[in-house]
């Protein structure tokens, strides 16, 4: 997608044909800032401490981890090491522990001087996987969109979606935004709006992101999508997910629910993205879903820069809070979901489709 | 209601026996300032300038105002110019242009030496009469938390609010406030999920008026209640109302309606509070309600005090914003409206008891 005016991926290999380029998402929205890492310790570093997110980024940073350590050492016990450091920076992350056991079985059994190379490639190979995933779903989404743009012709498709599902967090195309990516390059006459997503306000991301790309959007509170939809002024909603259960209900951002309610309420299809990886057979049902509450401090206060450029942190209320990160959609309110696999309605054909 | 530990009023005459105190709720949450009003520019100036705020409030401070500006000269042209000079403040508050005709009306018959004092009457008895409609409101309410309450022993109810529909809005006890007020004091616990209610965050008032209280309480996103219903944690949501249509429908702050939507959706009663001067037979639905569009700045910036107490406004977001200010609860989401003639089941109802 375009950034500052250039065509770029959230990751890529520098001209010099081996560091690895990130942007520093600690410092977005305010500044966009490249990182170029050289070391597995950099690339350790970047995902510890949060410069890179989002589950299929950090898997390829990983991955590109792998292939820096062995660039300086190709060794059995530098591998495993590099190994080791990587997975330990977010021992949770599924993405991340696929890509390094991926990388390292494909080159513990190469001789030493073809290893790095072939973790260079492996890595390579895992980002156009990642992308080539997300174009397909969004090409499952165009088709909702070309069809309802044939329905409304003569004015823009008002589009709403939670949080930040974009390509900031993948390696191209984001998942949710992917199909409006799509249609804004197509010529089809979009216009998004983002819900600001308290309390951590990724739909500034997603408002980056859009901004850059040249797609029509208008920043807004989580409070005002169901006015919008009362009044006709969304046609589609599309969210992504961090989980969907066996009977296909949506673990995703807190307020999705409520917007997912309100498109219910009001007849606007109610469409969630999502790779197959994110769908979880063994849960049966959002209820069994743990949701984790996160640290008041993320409610309470908030940072941002102020008329001088200056980052600052004020507080929001006096009070204590309470910040629940998650909530679910039943599947019933759930009109679609795209997938790498194309359009599927319904949990039954979701189980069908993508249970492995 | 208590504040920094004094049971006071949000409008009071001073010790002096005729200046007037308000707190200056442009300070609020964040400092808690006493004004101390001498004159009816005083007055004035403090309803432009939004140090005071709340229908109910606004109509006092005015009444006081006029009282202020008879003490000084009691002419029958002193009474209009200080008509004049506090209608003009804020042209469109209903509440404004009766307190100002009640006091002219009862003033402008009498000999000049008698105006002022009567006006100082006439203010007190309008406070007066605007803290027995909101007693009577939260008797009303009270008795759904003391069923309630009765239904779940052993435990703390839980109250959902959205905005600030408390006493610092009007003269004593508020109205959505008002029942939790009276239960607190009556021993029946009582825990409140505050929303924080974006994008003015007038959820931090509700919290300060509570914590003065000693009302045990959380500030949530906006976005969190629908989980908190889904998971059982919420009682009941009351929510107070800028006005109710013919027909039942519901304008308020905008996020009413998705807190409607799922209380609706998991079986949590959904209570509006109001007093009948909020009923308006004259429009016939929610959808003919003019919603005002506010400033964009309200959702791209916000205010609040750095670490050292220094007050600074900060960006939000780099994207243009969009900011309805209200929306609308379908009449059939509302499961009962409480009004100072008590509790009401359904529109017809409500149209009975509350129109003129």
């Amino acid at each position: 997608m375009i950034l500052v005016g250039t065509e770029t991926r959230s990751i890529w290999v520098n001209a010099d044909g081996w560091s690895v380029g990130i942007f520093d998402q600690r410092r977005l929205p305010w500044t966009v800032e490249r990182l170029r890492l050289t070391t597995v310790d950099a690339c350790a570093h970047a995902i510890a401490d949060m410069a890179t997110r989002g589950a299929p980024l950090i898997g390829a940073v990983a991955a590109y981890g792998m292939a820096l350590a062995l660039r300086v050492d190709s060794g059995d016990e530098a591998l495993d090491r590099a190994y080791r450091q990587l997975i330990a920076t977010r021992p949770t992350a599924v993405n991340l522990k696929g890509a390094l056991d991926r990388v390292r079985s494909v080159v513990a059994r190469l001789p030493e001087p073809e290893r790095a190379a072939a973790a260079y490639a492996d890595a390579a190979l895992l980002c156009d996987e990642d992308v080539a995933i997300n174009a397909a779903i969004g090409r499952a989404g165009l088709e909702i969109l070309q069809e309802l743009a044939a329905q409304k012709p003569g004015r823009p498709l008002n589009i709403l979606t939670h949080c930040n599902a974009g390509w900031l967090a993948t390696v191209d195309w984001g998942t949710a935004t992917a199909p409006i990516y799509m249609a804004h390059d197509l010529g089809i006459p979009v216009h998004v709006w983002v819900d600001e997503t308290r309390p951590r306000n990724q739909g500034a991301l997603t408002a980056l992101e859009l901004a850059g790309h040249g797609v029509p959007h208008s920043y807004i509170v989580d409070n005002a999508g169901g006015l919008l939809m009362q009044r006709g002024q969304v046609d589609l909603v599309i969210v992504g997910t961090d989980r969907v259960t066996r009977n296909g209900d949506v673990c995703n951002k807190i307020g999705t629910y409520l917007k997912a309610l309100a498109a219910h309420d009001t007849g606007v299809p109610f469409v969630v993205a999502l790779p197959s990886t994110t769908y979880d057979p063994t849960t049966a049902d959002g209820a069994s879903v743990h949701v984790e509450e996160r640290a008041a401090n993320e409610v309470v206060s908030l940072e941002g820069p102020d008329a001088d450029g200056v980052l600052r942190r004020i507080a929001v209320t006096v009070s204590s809070a309470a910040n629940p990160a998650f909530d679910i959609t039943p599947a019933r309110f759930v009109t679609e979901y795209i997938t790498e696999k194309g359009r599927i309605v319904g949990a039954e054909a979701l189980a069908a489709a993508l249970t492995p």
